[in-house]
């Protein structure tokens, strides 16, 4: 298993085909060093004695240990787990651990790769054993990647007056494929594998589109535009909370890129093109039902603190208020946990979630991580929002205005104070908060996406006939 | 085991202490018919080769099959089988099943006299065993009874003018015990047994209060005063759903009543009188996730076939409110899952749910159910309440009215349409389901009790230190 | 002016053409008493001089003082006389007045039979000034009757299986017209003129369904299905919220029915059905945002005194949810202020308020409603449901129990506290409560309804117009 | 009647008493530069004839045309015209215009002022006139500053360990008196001049804290330090939207200033420094009824734009959602409205509006303010949070990857769908996104002090009393 450093090292050594404004930059440009760092958090996990069993797992193809994220759930245990170490992770880096995705993507593939050999006697499912060995060896990062652009949102992909608002197969060659188009949302600046998959179904018309794919990041004909999100940063009093962050939204182009055939996960086979993409967000939702519990907790935290801060911690409204958080974060959670523990065997080995509950687990979290942030914001009435800089605060000349009138209660310090609410002023209010409230509602799927995957699932027959029997209707 | 002819003839044969509007009546009274059709519909189930897996259980005492209703839970897998159980049970009926109290709070006491033996070494364990194997021989109903009048809500128990204001023990003698006072909400109108616990945790000067134990519900000095509930009635188109109800509301009093010390369960002992009422609710709050998942399965059920019968079921904006329905009923039983899977055994051998995931459970059932009455009252569009009635519906001079003016599409006949919409009326409007409001709200405990009970048993000292950490607060 | 007496005695005197579940009844039967009460409480505050400035105006045809109800705005300042008038009404009440929808549809009337004269030369608005001429003369109470049965909902009038789905013009004769159709909704059980009026816009092909008209309501060939809510009754313990409510929700069939010209207000004119029902609405809603707020009056005033009683008014999770509740009271009648503030003459005269404040009040005020039925169930903790009947409240032999067991703090009476919670359970948990629960949301049109018609009214290009001119975009 | 350019320069000659990040910079740091850009607008919008009618008006001083912003209102209509006025300015900004804050505190200072002289026998106001004529005749910009440090929060001014945590007078002499202390939030980088009042109502014990003066913004012994939000940018593909915006937020401090008494407010009348921190909030919360709609029209807007772009904009669910923002825009200006024409005149001739409407509009729009925001990110679908940067989208090496992506309808060019997107980006996910969250919430007073208000001003037992009568309740 590999080290931070590691990780670190190879991801600067690649080429540079990153555009950061307009830019062409290397993964060393300072843009990206806290997402890079909230990455590397995964790897030292996973050689810390008090994180390894959640973290790292024995490879069933190797029999060695690997990295969690780089490993499919193979039993109940195992989904359960996997929801434990992506909250244990979220927690201790207060957001996103940016390596969940390709974890989700791997799982999902692991059983369509099989599915669709089973069906069409091709041979993907040992290719991609073979490429998750290489993943494992070199303890990788790979993505979630299977946003299209869309175009026209009235028109299928082969109805689109351009032909490339999906990702689509322009050539089957003897050695390998040759694709074109683009993926959006992502962070591929910090990977060191882009996987692709598709977005949704696809019909007969549609099959060019149904194309899933591994190559390296900075491979021939990959190009990474990267809207930056800019970083928290601290120039005088350091935390942990502002190392991490989000390293910038990727649009990541596909020009005639070739992808040899050892590293094509679909090609045409239309019909499950629907079935991985609805895979790839069951895992990718059911990861959610353990970071987002995470944020909520992180949001809890925070609110208690303030409370106390300010001496408030035993008012009913806001105990009110806390406790909701609570039985917020937990409820999700347990969302994820009945889903873990009703997960079924496919054909390849790969434990699936119950999605019902695991879109219901995202779901709720989707429709109540706006209304937490406003908590937080209410709890600590908008405090944060006007806290001295970190150079008022520390400049000689003004630290006797700014160290004196933060104060509160006599027994908490003045330096105290200002690190709870700069990161209040972090969670809430800053670009990064920006984009963890885009990413709270849309993150892993809108919860429109949920409540659609929930209504194509659920039994809602059986239940018309609950009523039906009551009401004596034949 | 019993079947429900049993248990309704034995129910007729109890003494008249019962009053209604200030007459005293038997179990026999019209009043209290649907109560006795729902509990009946429990015996029947036992007995019902497709649910009796479920529905009963193996004695641990006597090995013999019995009751579910009558056991505790002695593993997660039981844990688990009573939600599903009271889940199917609440599906059949349209609401309550009436004999979940008594379960819960059978199994609160199975721990709870273990316990007190351990401390105190006294002897209720095994005369409480003694009781349930009783109870489980003759395949009797027991009542979950807890809540005092409270008097002034300020003052503690011993510290109310009037003594009685909680339930307590007012001589202790070589036989038993005297107790006096009285409990409020329950349906001991249809139950064989009264089981009594505290109400709340008691202070070392309220050691007189600290009392549970059980009696026959026509026992010397027990009286029930019933608020009836209207029955649902129909007069000319029978619908299974109007055959169960709420039979009333009672407040049960005991004036001096002697109880023999082979059925006292806790008596004086007031640092276990928290623990004892923590348990009965959580057992009961447990049940509520599994029960109050079937309401909102029946809401949704009706919401979707009134979508249906008014041709609206493709509707974007509906479909956006049977996901959220669905999900929420999903989400509670998620709760109650997780709760289950993580319950641990107490030194008696019971198993005891997670409390955060059972009360996270029960809140927000208790937050949701207002918005789930309203989601079905806005999709039906208020049809249901100008329904013209059984008789104007079927009386040859009118029907040529009725009949016709209620029509929609071709294909649905007047006659379900009717139905449907009475029982839209029923659930909704009637009094039955004012009840509905009130229970679903504050059934097993109002959301601010599992507030406080979640605040209690939840480490919010682990969440602030994440966010210390994270802060770089020391 | 009339008395509440001759109101009562003239309804009395009507044709027994009501049909309560199957059986042919009199204004007189006990069913419609309450109803009854609720209209009479209009003629008696127009006779009381501390409420006669909002209870009459000076009709405009005759100079004379006539009840309000039977006149339509002159000005903005009748505008917000009528919104407080109603306010005021439904405080004394607790509920509906029973009377608002004949004004609002006598107010929607004046402005469109004019209108429809000035294109088509007709003389509709003199015959119906006529007719208002004998509203006032004789004080009569009429109705607001516009819901149809619709059919299949797909479908419009005229495309129906069976054309009566709709209320239809099926004949034009010399001396007036035959209908034919029902109307669902209303309280004719209670009314001396039915006045009807169409349902939404027309189309040309739907010109037979273009009718509005009043004929009184014991008139040939009219037949009043009475869907019963079962009345509040207090047998022992009288009380004026008890007095009053809902008599029951009428269908009003009119089978081959002949109006004469004199009271035909729309005969085929089907440009301004649509203006006709869009009138009548507004003005209902207008009405709307008083009683609206009264209904909140009355849920926060109980909220507010059951704290009290329960030693809680001091409490800050309390005080938010009655604040919130003062708010939501004053920006529902803030919208009808509003409206009415910026009210606009028709070329008749009368005052038409403005569409985009009302159809704001009325749909905030529905919902909300539900959520303001769950904050007084949650404030007042499910009590009032288990409230000892009146019967076991006074009968000697019980009230030694039920007195004792109800007492709180010790300067509150066992009466006053019995009375409060008794009204808690009427206006939460009855038969009538039910009703109210349907009328909040649904009743002057359900909050979709309010939704169209802002959709249709708002100038929403103008809000784009802002938004490109920010944004750059020409 | 100064233009914008005459502001803009003097501000520019003010001495450099503001610090950034640790610097001590001046009005001409480009941080300030859209804060001066929002403000100018009031200054050029006084001077254009489309607008002048709103933000013009008569000094009843001078008798000349003065900005709105240096007047207070005299009359309803002058109430009226002031939320119509900043409603205007804001829609026009796209958020906050930063002057209404001085014209709030100009307002209540002219109540106050004339109060404390008839009780008093004090000459404050006919001084304060003599300011505000000075405001007037040199069209100045002026502050509203209330907020205290507060320290302990439990604690009261006088008892805090620190004195200054209230800014305090620390002596009083013939010419003046010397105050101590700082006031947060504020945006005073960018105004002439400094007012100041109470935060809270004062007790006796309080005196040297019930104090309110102005000065200028550059006056000797007052820094300010500044917390700057990061303007919103464009260097390519400019936009009106991204030239404004908030300054940064203040903590001005107070070090031992000397006001002459001809610009002292209130000093040591205690009993008045509640009434004066009422008023400032209740004028400023009627400021707020105008802009808080403003905001609602610009996300309806935008969300109306994109529904239009992604070709959903007749989708049910979106239109539902659209009405909603409608009905809230408009519903917070109604309230706006009624409280307006329910002003009445105080004792100075000023008008107070009504404080229960318009504490209950800006609670609503706080209340709605963080579900506003979601709404605009739910219909946008998180799109924006992705968008090309403006150079990848200009760059010629990248436009052929960026226009190409970005489209959709053949009709909508790809230059406007990413300015529609780009201002989403701004308005939900910037630094400056997050500051306009924490003062749509907190601005003017949280929810919280709307509610306090409400309560201190409602006829709360009148409510009681209607329900005490129903209920027959003596």
């Amino acid at each position: 298993m590999k080290t931070d450093k590691d990780y670190q090292n190879r991801l600067y050594s690649y080429k540079r085909n990153i555009f950061l404004q307009g830019e062409r930059v290397g993964r060393d440009h300072p843009s990206f060093q806290s997402g890079i760092n909230a990455v590397s958090e995964s790897f030292r996990a996973a050689l810390d004695p008090q994180y390894e069993h959640l973290f790292t797992t024995t490879s069933h193809l190797t029999g060695k240990k690997v990295n969690r994220f780089n490993s499919f759930p193979r039993s109940v245990e195992d989904v359960l787990k996997k929801v434990e170490c992506v909250r244990t992770l979220a927690q201790r880096l207060g957001g996103c651990a940016l390596r969940c995705g390709g974890m989700d993507t791997l799982s999902g593939l692991s059983v369509v790769t099989r599915e669709v050999d089973e069906e069409f006697k091709t041979d993907y499912h040992s290719r991609f054993l073979k490429f998750l060995q290489h993943m494992q060896d070199d303890d990788l990062v790979t993505s979630i990647l299977i946003t299209d652009p869309k175009g026209d949102r009235s028109l299928r992909p082969h109805q689109q007056v351009d032909p490339d608002m999906y990702l689509r197969i322009i050539e089957k060659k003897s050695d390998g494929i040759v694709v074109n188009g683009a993926k959006l949302f992502g962070e591929t600046t910090v990977q060191d594998e882009i996987t692709v998959g598709p977005t949704r179904a696809m019909t007969d018309k549609d099959g060019d589109y149904a194309v899933s794919f591994s190559v390296p990041a900075d491979y021939d004909g990959v190009t990474i535009l990267c809207k930056p999100i800019k970083a928290l940063k601290r120039n005088k009093i350091k935390a942990p909370y502002a190392e991490y962050g989000y390293p910038g939204v990727t649009i990541t182009v596909f020009d005639n890129v070739f992808i040899p055939w050892e590293r094509v996960w679909l090609c045409g086979e239309w019909k499950y093109a629907g079935r991985l993409s609805f895979l790839i967000a069951l895992y990718h939702r059911t990861s959610y039902c353990g970071c987002k519990a995470a944020v909520t907790d992180l949001i809890l935290g925070t609110a208690a603190l303030v409370a106390e801060y300010n001496g408030l911690e035993k008012e009913k409204h806001i105990r009110e208020k806390l406790a909701h958080l609570a039985a917020t974060a937990e409820m999700i959670y347990a969302c994820g946990v009945t889903g873990a523990v009703r997960a079924k065997a496919a054909s390849s080995g790969t434990f699936i979630p119950d999605p019902i509950y695991i879109n219901a687990g995202r779901y709720h979290a989707g429709m109540n991580i706006y209304n937490e942030f406003e908590t937080l914001s209410d709890i600590s009435a908008g405090q944060g929002i006007n806290l001295p800089t970190e150079e008022d605060f520390v400049t000689p000349e003004l630290d006797r205005y700014t160290k004196k009138y933060i104060k509160r209660k006599a027994d908490i310090s003045a330096e105290n104070i200002w690190r709870l609410f700069r990161m209040v002023d972090e969670m809430l209010y800053s670009e990064q908060a920006g984009f963890w409230h885009a990413a709270g509602l849309h993150g892993g799927g809108s919860p429109i996406m949920e409540r659609l995957t929930i209504l194509a699932n659920y039994d809602m027959d059986a239940k018309k006939s609950l009523v039906k029997r009551l009401a004596g209707i034949s």
